[in-house]
C-alpha cells in the first residue's frame, strides 16, 4: 500500500455541527437497491414506481436505495435521475433512509449531481468508482475524486465498489484513507470478497465506518465479519424475507439465518450475475410488483433463461 | 458463434441511394483522435483547441476522430460533446473527414446524439460499445444496439471496439453481423489482437467492410493483415510521422515499414496504456501541440512518470 | 448447469464396507498444509521436517496435510513426495489424519501417486484440479478425472480447487455431481468466494459432504456458512489460535471468533497471496519452526518484503 | 522495468567457443510442435510417431519441436518425455532441427531434464515459463530460473512464454535481460501480442536474439514485424502450406501471403484455443497422420465439436 499524504485542502475539514451530525447517521439494515420501471415506449414510468414505494413502504426495510446499478442509472439521463429520486422521497415514509446513486465518471459531474440529489431529497448519497479510464483510476486518483465530493456534499458520502460492472475495485488502502474522512460515512461493497469485507471493518474499527454487503449472496457471512447491513438487488423482490436474516443475524440466531441465507443464493444469483436486470425485473413480476421491461440494449429474458430463473427460485422453495 | 437470425426491423432495409453512397465513403488513412484541452479550470478550451487544429491542418491525415477514448467524452458533457464536434467541423480543411463518437450506454440516448452529431457536422459517428452491464451486452444485445443506431444515423456508422476501458471486446461474430448493414462501415478495433483483425479482414471480404486499428502500436501489422488505416493515439503527438508509415505500408515497402514501426511501441505504449490520457497531453506540449490538464479524477502525471514519458521518446528518437 | 449422466463405469458403483467407512470419516478440524523444509543444498530437509512433526504434535490439529500448495510440491520428484508422507507418518501422533496431496496433471499419474500415497499411510488423498489444459478442463473433463481416480483410491479423496495457483475453479456442478461419489468426502476450495462455499454445502446438505476452508482469510465466514474445517498456510505459524477460532466458532462463540479471525487477515495474506511461501518459511523461523528456503526458481524475501511481513505480524499483535 | 543487476554468477560467463557456435544457430523457419500419438491403453505409441515423422520429413520445415504444449508433455513421464525425444532424433533427417521441450516446475528438474535432452540427441531446448506459484514468479525469479537453466546447458536455450496454459507471461523486461545470456538464442511466444512481439525484435536487435510465433494465427503478422519463424500446432495438419506462407513472407510478397494466412486462422484456432489438443489429433487424422486419443484427463471430441472442427476447415477451403 502506497504512503500517502491527505491532500491538502483536507486541512481545512474540521468536524462541524452538520458533519458531526452526518457521521452519526446509522446505516444499519436492508435496502432495497430499487428498479426503475419503464413504460411500453421506454420512458420512466413514475406511476408504477409510486405503487412498487407503496408496497416497499410495508417491509422493515432501513430504507431505500436509488440508482444502485440495478436501477439502470447508465440509461437515465441527468433529468430523469434526479426527478426518480424527488418521487421517491415524497412516498418513502418518515424515518426511512432515502440513499441515491450520485456517481459520474467526472468528478465535477459527480459533485453537481450530489448537489442535486440532496436537494431532490437524499439522505445520503451512494457515490460508484469512476471506471472508463481503468488503467489510470489509482488510488490517489480515487483518493482526491471521493475526497473532493465528500468536501463539497451537503450529505454524508457512502462509497460504492461494484467490479462486475465497473471492472475495478476500490483499492484498499483508498477506502481506508476515505474512512477518516468525516463526510464519508460507509461504503457499499458488492464485490463479495468475503477475506477484504472483513480487513476494512477491522482496519477501521476506530472510524464508525459502516460496510454493507452489496449482495443477498454473502449477506450473512458479511454480518459475521462485521457489516453492518446491505444493499441487495433480491430486496426488491424477497424484501421481507432478508429484513428476517437481517433480524437472525443482529440476535445471533446463526443456525437459523444460515438455513434462510443458503436459500437466498441461487435466486440472488439468478437476478444480479446470471441474468441481470431483466430477470430482476420478471421476477418482480411474479412477486406482485411492477417490473416490466429494461431500457435497451438490456434485452428481454429468453424463454430458456426465464425457466432457468423460475426454477432458482422454485427449487429454493420460493415459488 | 450464434446462429442469429436479423432483427425483423432489419428486412425493410434497402440499399437508398444515401446509404450507398454512405458505404462508399472511403476511411482509408490516418486519423488523430484528438485531445480535448481544458482551461485551468477544468472548462473546454476553445482557442486552444483550434490552434491544435490549425496545426492538424498541414498533416496529411485523412480526417480527424473527435471523442475517440482519449478525448475524455465521458467527462464531457453533452453540450461540450456537440460543441467541441461544431467547432472541428469549422476548421476542418474540406476533403479531411470528421469522424465523432456519439456512443452511450443506452441505445436510445446513442440515436440521438448520433443525429446531433451528424447535425454538427460529423461525416461518421464512432459508436463504442456499451459496457455498464458487462454480463448482459452478448452478441445478441450488441447486435440489436448497433442495427438501431445504425437504422437511423444520418451518417455511417464505425464500430468501436477498446477492452482497455470498456472491459469487454465487441464479439466477432456481432462484428460480422452488423458488417452487412448497409449503414455500417467499418470497425475502430484497439483490442491488438492481430489474428482478430484478420479474420475479420477475411470473414467480411465481400462487404466493403473497413477495419482500422484503434493503436499505432500494431499499426503496421494490421496494415499487414488488411486494415485500411489507423486511429491512432500518438498521432496527436507525431502525426506527420504516422502518415509516413502509413505510405511505406500502402506503397509496400515493408523493411522500411518495420524500422519506423518500432520506433513507435515504447512512446505509444507511454501515452496509452501505461500512462495514458496525461501522457498523451503532457506530450503534446513538447511536440508544440496545445495538451494541458485533463479533467479530475485524472491526475497529472507524477515527476517519474514524467521522466519515464520523456525517455520512451527519447530513446527512440523523438526526442 | 450441464446436465450430464453419470459415466457408465460408476454404475458398478456400490457402498461397499470400506468406502461406507470411507465415507464417515469425520474431517472437521484445522489442519496446516505443511511446508517443506529443504537444506542448504535445496535437498528435503528430513530431520528438521521432524523436529517441526514434533511441535505441531502438540496443537490440537485434526490432522496435517503434506503436500497442499505451499508444500512446494510441484518442486518435489515423485519419491520426495511419497518419502515426506511416510516421514510424517512414522512420526505423526495416534488419531490424526494425514492428508497427502496427490494430485497430477495426467488421471494415470493421479491414480498411481494416490495408490502409493496410501501405502505410505495417507489417511485420505487431497486431489487438485488439473490444470495445463485450462480451456479443455470443464466439468466432464474434471467429473472424469476425479471419478477415475476415486474409483481406484484404497483411501478416500478431497478435492482441491486454489484457482491462484492453477488459474481455474472446479467448476460447482461438477463439485456436486463429485459429491455424490462414496469415496470423495469433501472439497479444500482455495478460491474464497464465500457465495460459492455456502451453495457448496447448501446443495451438498443431504450427501454428508465435508467443505474445508482453504485458507485462514475466510475461516470464520465458512463456519458461519456450513463449512467444517480448515486448511491453512497459517496453521504453520499461528496453529494454536487458528484451533481457538475453530473452537470459537463451533461453539457459538461469534463475537469472540471475530476479533480473533481479523488477527489473522493480514499475516494470512501475507504468507500466500501478497508473499507466498518464503514468507511463510520465513515466519515459521520467528515462531520457532523450521522454515528455511525454498526450492529455485522461488526466491528468497528482499529486506523490503521481509519488513512489509513482520509489520503484517506485529501489526495485528502477533509479534 | 525493474532496473536489475546482472545475478553474480553471470560475471563468470565468458563467450568460450562452444557458446559462440550455439549462439549461431539459425533458427529461422517453420516447426510443427509435434503431437504424441497413444494407444488405446494410453501408453506412447512410438510405431505411429515413427510413421508420422516419415512423412514430416518430405516437408521443408526447419526442424521439430518435441513436447511443446500440444505434445501433452505434462502427461508424459521423464522417461517418456526423454524417449520420445530420442526416437524422433532416430528418424529426423540430417540439417533438420530437433527442439526439445525440458521445462519441469523446479529449477533443478529443468537443468537435469534438459541434460538429459541434450544427451537423448536434441539440438536446443524449448523451456517454459515455471508458473505454479504464478504470484511470484516476477522478473527477478525468471531471470534466474532462465539464466541457471541456460548456464549449464549443453545445448542452446529458446524461451517459452505461452500464457494461454500457464497462466502468466514471460516479461518483457525478463526477456531483453535474458537476450543478452550468450546460450540463450530466442524465444517462442505463443501469447500473440503483436505489439510486444515487435518491441522484443526491436529491443533486441544487437543481440541476434531471434522470435519464432507461437501460433498460425498470427505468423504472416509476426513475420512482419520481424519475428524468423514459427512454431505452429497447426503444421503438424498444414505443414506444406505453412511453408509455403512462410516462403512467401520472407521473399516479401505479402498480397499472396495475406490471403493465405488469412485461410489458417479458423482451422488454426480450432486445433489450438477453441478445441485443444484432441482437435488437433483429429484433424491430424483427416490428413493422413497418426493422432488417436489423448491422455486423460483430456476428452474425446464430442460430435458437435467434430462437426465445428470440420467446418473450420472446410469453409477455408482446407477439406
Amino acid at each position: 500500500m502506497e504512503n500517502m499524504k491527505l491532500p491538502a485542502y483536507r486541512a481545512a475539514w474540521t468536524r462541524t455541527q452538520s458533519h458531526a451530525a452526518a457521521a452519526r447517521l446509522d446505516l444499519s439494515g436492508i435496502y432495497p437497491p430499487i428498479a426503475t420501471p419503464f413504460t411500453a415506449m421506454e420512458d420512466v414510468d413514475y406511476q408504477k414506481l409510486e405503487e412498487n414505494l407503496h408496497r416497499y413502504a410495508k417491509i422493515p426495510f432501513k430504507g431505500l436505495v436509488v440508482q444502485g446499478s440495478n436501477g439502470e442509472y447508465p440509461y437515465l439521463t441527468e433529468e430523469e435521475r434526479v426527478e426518480v429520486v424527488r418521487t421517491v422521497r415524497r412516498s418513502l415514509p418518515t424515518g426511512k433512509l432515502l440513499m441515491a446513486g450520485s456517481g459520474c465518471e467526472s468528478t465535477g459531474a459527480t459533485v453537481q449531481l450530489t448537489e442535486k440529489m440532496a436537494a431532490a431529497g437524499a439522505d445520503a448519497v451512494l457515490v460508484v468508482t469512476p471506471c472508463f479510464y481503468k488503467g489510470k483510476m489509482d488510488s490517489c486518483a480515487m483518493i482526491h475524486h471521493f475526497s473532493k465530493v465528500a468536501d463539497s456534499s451537503p450529505v454524508p458520502v457512502v462509497l460504492y465498489s461494484v467490479p462486475a460492472n465497473t471492472g475495478l475495485e476500490l483499492p484498499l488502502d483508498a477506502v481506508l484513507q476515505l474512512s477518516q474522512h468525516p463526510n464519508i460515512l460507509g461504503i457499499k461493497d458488492s464485490g463479495g470478497d468475503i477475506t477484504r469485507i472483513g480487513l476494512i471493518v477491522h482496519k477501521t474499527k476506530t472510524q464508525d465506518f459502516q460496510v454493507l454487503a452489496g449482495s443477498a449472496g454473502f449477506l450473512m457471512a458479511a454480518y459475521c465479519v462485521g457489516a453492518v447491513g446491505g444493499v441487495c438487488a433480491l430486496a426488491n423482490v424477497l424484501g421481507r424475507e432478508l429484513c428476517e436474516l437481517e433480524r437472525l443475524c443482529v440476535s445471533g440466531r446463526w443456525e437459523e439465518a444460515r438455513v434462510l441465507q443458503q436459500r437466498f443464493i441461487e435466486p440472488n444469483a439468478a437476478v444480479t450475475r446470471k441474468l441481470g436486470v431483466p430477470a430482476l425485473k420478471q421476477a418482480m413480476e411474479w412477486f406482485g410488483f411492477h417490473g416490466g421491461a429494461c431500457r435497451s440494449p438490456l434485452q428481454p429474458l429468453t424463454e430458456a433463461e426465464t425457466q432457468q430463473l423460475r426454477q432458482d427460485f422454485s427449487s429454493n422453495g420460493w415459488l
